[in-house]
């Protein structure tokens, strides 16, 4: 089989290995489609290292067939097409109180433990989420980034009717995007950058660039002064920072969905005379991976257009240097069948 | 009557006017007790100066007795005990919806318009609670800052067996701490000021020195891991911003009731990887002020330990004055009675 690893250095190394046999409790996938994530990206520039057991095979935005089921593996056949929730919850514990998703000791499948970069993948069945037959395996290598975004508006409660300005138009902004307008929200995306400007229209999103237009105005404006019901905060600059507080109407919800390195600052005045709530937002549920299966599997949302490259696993450097020189892009996906 | 007035300055001034019949819709209340706001004190160091129509009349924690109706006011009569919710919200729009407590164009009786800090008082009677016969106006005035304290603690949807911590044990950190404890919650006082230790003790609440004790620790001691689930920053300083973060446990949600008034920085990671919750909570409503008159009603929680002292309202200048050098001191009242 096909492998790949990252070797530190912003090195990936591509190689023939043996088929391994699934432990009891999981299953081998013949993976189908992997999608590169902002994360993986965080990898080959070296930005985990420290947590990363180089050299490690990574990849968790994916979509295959079930090849094989190991001892004690039932509900699942040879041939389901699957997808992976590549949350390793089997160390959580009381005080993580139910919230297994993210718990203290969480395992993340993928950079913790060898990820989907391959061609036959290795997984706990509790990963597992089932798909229809007829289900697109392309289209479903979304299905991981897109749970992010159903997670984040579910964190949020947007209700339909509401308005929601999405800050960052990247492929996290624009899924969320996405799915808070399928809610039946108004949605405002705001991004600097004029490609993704046009992505979000091509997607059929209102999408602002706040250098050009005053985002306060513009929101106030389509909204009769309510301003914003829903903020998410997805772009991880401190100009976004800035206006999270700003564009929130009264009892306005933001989410952060962004990662931010250092401590940052914060009109926390705005939060207390608003009485806004800020709403920490990360990785899924349950509930989110079946809401994302059954948008992917409803294909009613032009989710195809978010996938702009697909390359062969064997090109997986090549990807990942065109992935820093072409800000542009948005879904890149590696093709792992042979 | 006797009144008084902010005169700019760190000035007030004591003189006698006419007494001036309510006008349609409002009543006039002989004003039994006032307590002094920090907000108050505010306004006597000049902070607020650009917001207040000097020469003006200041307070809005008080109790009463109505002593005239104007036309067309119903519900009420004379010899009622009173409190006043001091929230003029009668600019409210749609844009606002319905949370006119915080509405766009509010304006707070007593910093916005002449308060209660007065022999007798004229006010708009939507503003009127009206309380028991027998409750204790002495008691009655601390109704409208433990609305303060019901208000956060019904923001949090902090819950019977959960753990709350409460960082600043200042006048409304503790009615805050009383509250979530009178909820059944487990609750822990942070507060740097010996004297405010002993008196949060003194009421029956755990409290810490966070400069002699690990707050982190202490708390992961008290709750097996698990953290706080619900924190108030009632301090105001860096510190605390710095403490909220690390002493929330997963899905903890963090009250925002202190002022800042400059952007602060603020961990915006630990919102993400713990799913925080950030909730800025302002003043109060209609329900709030109903749960402090029903426990100030009920009188089974120690609050008169909150009032430190009483001074007739002639010696306002040595109250204020006194405040500011004494900074052990909880609740100062005004007696309004001549």
């Amino acid at each position: 089989m096909l492998a790949t690893q990252y070797e530190g250095n912003k090195t990936f190394t591509v190689f023939e290995k043996e088929i391994e046999a699934p432990a009891a409790g999981e299953v081998r996938i013949k993976v189908a489609y992997v999608g590169v994530c902002g994360t993986d990206v965080h990898i080959y520039h070296g930005m985990m290292d420290k947590r990363v057991n180089i050299p490690e095979t990574i990849g968790h935005e994916m979509s295959g067939v079930i090849d094989a089921l190991g001892d004690g593996v039932t509900g699942y056949e040879v041939g389901d097409k699957v997808v992976v929730r590549p949350l390793d919850d089997r160390l959580a514990q009381p005080s993580d109180k139910g919230f297994n998703h993210v718990c203290e000791k969480l395992k993340f499948i993928g950079i913790d433990s060898p990820g989907a970069m391959q061609e036959y993948w290795n997984v706990p069945a509790f990963t597992l989420h089932k798909l229809k037959a007829e289900t697109d395996l392309k289209l479903a290598a979304l299905i991981e980034p897109l749970s992010v975004a159903t997670h984040d508006v579910r964190m949020s409660g947007l209700k339909a009717g509401e308005t929601a300005v999405v800050l960052g138009g990247g492929p996290i902004g624009l899924l969320v995007a996405m799915v808070a307008k399928e809610t039946g929200a108004d949605v405002i995306v705001s991004e600097v950058n004029e490609t993704r400007i046009a992505k979000a229209k091509e997607l059929g999103l209102d999408a602002v660039n706040p250098i050009k237009v005053d985002l306060i105005d513009y929101v106030r404006n389509k909204t009769e002064n309510r301003l914003a019901d829903v903020v998410f905060e997805v772009a991880g600059v401190q100009p976004a920072l800035d206006t999270m507080t700003e564009v929130a109407g009264i009892r306005g919800r933001i989410v952060m969905v962004a990662i931010h390195g250092e401590k940052k600052p914060v009109d926390l005045f705005k939060f207390f005379w608003k009485e806004l709530k800020l709403i920490g937002a990360r990785v899924y549920e349950k509930e989110d991976y079946e809401k994302s299966i059954a948008l992917i599997t409803a294909n009613e949302i032009p989710f195809e257009k978010m996938i702009t490259d697909v390359q062969p696993l064997s090109n997986i450097q090549q990807v990942f240097g065109n992935i820093d020189s072409n800000p542009d892009g948005m879904k890149v996906l590696m093709d792992c069948q042979q």
